[in-house]
């Protein structure tokens, strides 16, 4: 029998050079609202051209582009969204998740990777680790309003495991609550339940807003500041720590838990979502590949394993830990007791 | 029988909009030149990160996601080179590629893609489009040193089909030489052939670097200039346009080819190195993603499809066309006669 070497070819290294432009492609097909225009039945260069304000020729090219990347079909001259598209990047789904880009593209977002040789050099960035941690910054109100979206299923899928009475009257802290959602989930959920937001006072007019479209205002309570500084007060039953650690070095991480300690009630749980690669460090692709976006974004933040996980919670008296999978979500979830 | 629909996922969104992320990580790392010390025996993040001057953790993070974007493997803290990282990226390697970065990752390019959606609603770039016109600019001078590896598959293929008695002697004309390349690979197939390189002063330098190197230099002669003032004289036989038409709208393209026309031999030919996109503008892949460079870059280019190409020869003069494949390279030939 003949052994074939699979074929050795550059493929690899040209796509992942020029996937940059497909980042922009997208982001300016959002920008113009052509997956909203496409929905809404023009299908001709000329026809989305006009409905999206911009030149047919430049249409027919990013849509063109677009269909390559696997966002459109291509019949004839028409164009149509996939079925994916029609329900995460047309403006009028519920599932609507375009936002996000002006997040994850913005020009702040792309600065850290400009200057990731270095933060390889040096070991963590050196740009944007102030604008992350400065409370007059817009980039978290950005954040906050891209990025809420995205936050949804993760959210509901935690709401699922706190695991208490849903009768219960409980004290619930959300920790950099940001959009405010994972709170507002939970306490969805548990209409006993008092919601404490905690954050950036800018922040929390976002966090505001959800909890009034939510319906559960009137339960909703906000605690400005800088979460290592802020007094949050005692006696909660649950905390929340939904992508908060990732931003800090492991000593950090540990003496903020301390902090929440001093918070948490007798019987009290911390719930920490978190993206969690697993012990090799490059697998599953989405969590291993979130330290490099800490690298670029923070002067020592990082995506940790369960068993860092495990070591900080225990080194700060929560001797009980368990993770839990939020399929079909990346993150994971890690419940936490004294 | 029962259907299951595939299920309608937002990976294609997410993997697309932190594309950005990956070239960035691709670029740290030959900046960096980590995988020519991985290939020169360093393995774990500590002693990588020794031979490329870095620190242990930017290292560590940024290998971890090479393994995930399949340019690296790892086997418990120990990193090592895939083949074709080896053959492509490991600066000992013939093959190497890695210049490549230096122009499509450039300033210059990627803030044609950051103008993305003015370029789309006005129909053409609107920024860099001096840049690639102006004769002082270091732009082509950088394409020229960064491109060259990339060339040589296509300009060998390119050689193959000339068609011509190899003893012959012949005049030979590259337009827009840059690195030479194109020109140089048929000049050693046609040793008699004296090869005429055409382009601005600045990046002639580099076609003159690569004609000694290449030991043509005594059949190398250059025409300094814009491509559509120069007098490039009369009585070519064999006359080259690799990777120019591209950046010109059709009525410039036929203007041009007519100029060539009046240097060309009787019984001369025109061979032209272009991405051709089928019929449908949506394949293949490489082929069918170039006018979103074009778009991004200059004011009025594409990439023509092979009915265009043609239709823009016939109107020019060129009664005789044909297209011939240079697999694997993703380019194609037309070669032209009256």
């Amino acid at each position: 029998m003949t052994q074939h070497a699979p074929e050795v070819t550059p493929d690899l290294f040209w796509e992942t050079m020029v996937a940059f432009q497909r980042s922009a492609a997208l982001k300016t097909a959002i920008d113009l609202d052509i997956f909203t225009k496409i929905g809404e039945g023009n299908s001709t260069a000329a026809e989305i051209a006009k409905a999206a304000g911009a030149a047919e020729r430049g249409v027919r090219i990013l849509s063109d582009s677009l269909t390559v990347m696997g966002f459109l079909t291509k019949t004839g001259n028409s164009y149509a969204l996939t079925e994916a598209c029609a329900a995460f990047l047309d403006k009028r789904s519920q599932m609507y998740l375009g936002s996000a880009v002006n997040f994850i593209l913005s020009p702040q977002q792309k600065r850290g990777f400009e200057d990731l040789t270095d933060a390889v050099k040096n070991g963590g960035s050196r740009v944007t680790g102030e604008a992350s941690m400065d409370p007059e910054s817009e980039m978290w109100v950005e954040f906050a309003r891209s990025m809420a979206p995205l936050m949804f299923p993760t959210a509901q899928a935690v709401a699922e495991n706190v695991g208490l009475d849903p009768d219960r009257e409980i004290k619930l802290l959300d920790i950099a609550a940001g959009h405010g959602i994972y709170g507002i989930m939970v306490g969805k959920r548990y209409p006993n339940a008092q919601i404490y937001g905690a954050d950036w006072n800018k922040v929390l007019t976002v966090a505001k807003e959800n909890a009034e479209k939510f319906g559960v205002a009137d339960r909703y309570h906000t605690i400005g500041g800088d979460a290592f500084e802020s007094d949050f007060g005692p006696g909660y039953d649950v905390i929340l720590i939904p992508n908060f650690l990732h931003h800090f070095d492991v000593p950090t991480c540990e003496k903020f838990i301390r902090k929440l300690d001093a918070s948490l009630a007798e019987g009290g749980k911390i719930l920490t979502v978190e993206f969690v690669p697993n012990e090799d460090r490059v697998s599953p692709p989405p969590s291993a590949m979130f330290p490099l976006v800490m690298l670029a974004a923070t002067p020592g933040g990082d995506a940790y394993t369960y068993s860092e996980l495990k070591k900080m919670f225990e080194n700060s008296g929560f001797a009980n830990n368990e993770i839990v999978e939020l399929h079909p979500m990346p993150q994971h979830l890690i419940i936490s007791t004294r």
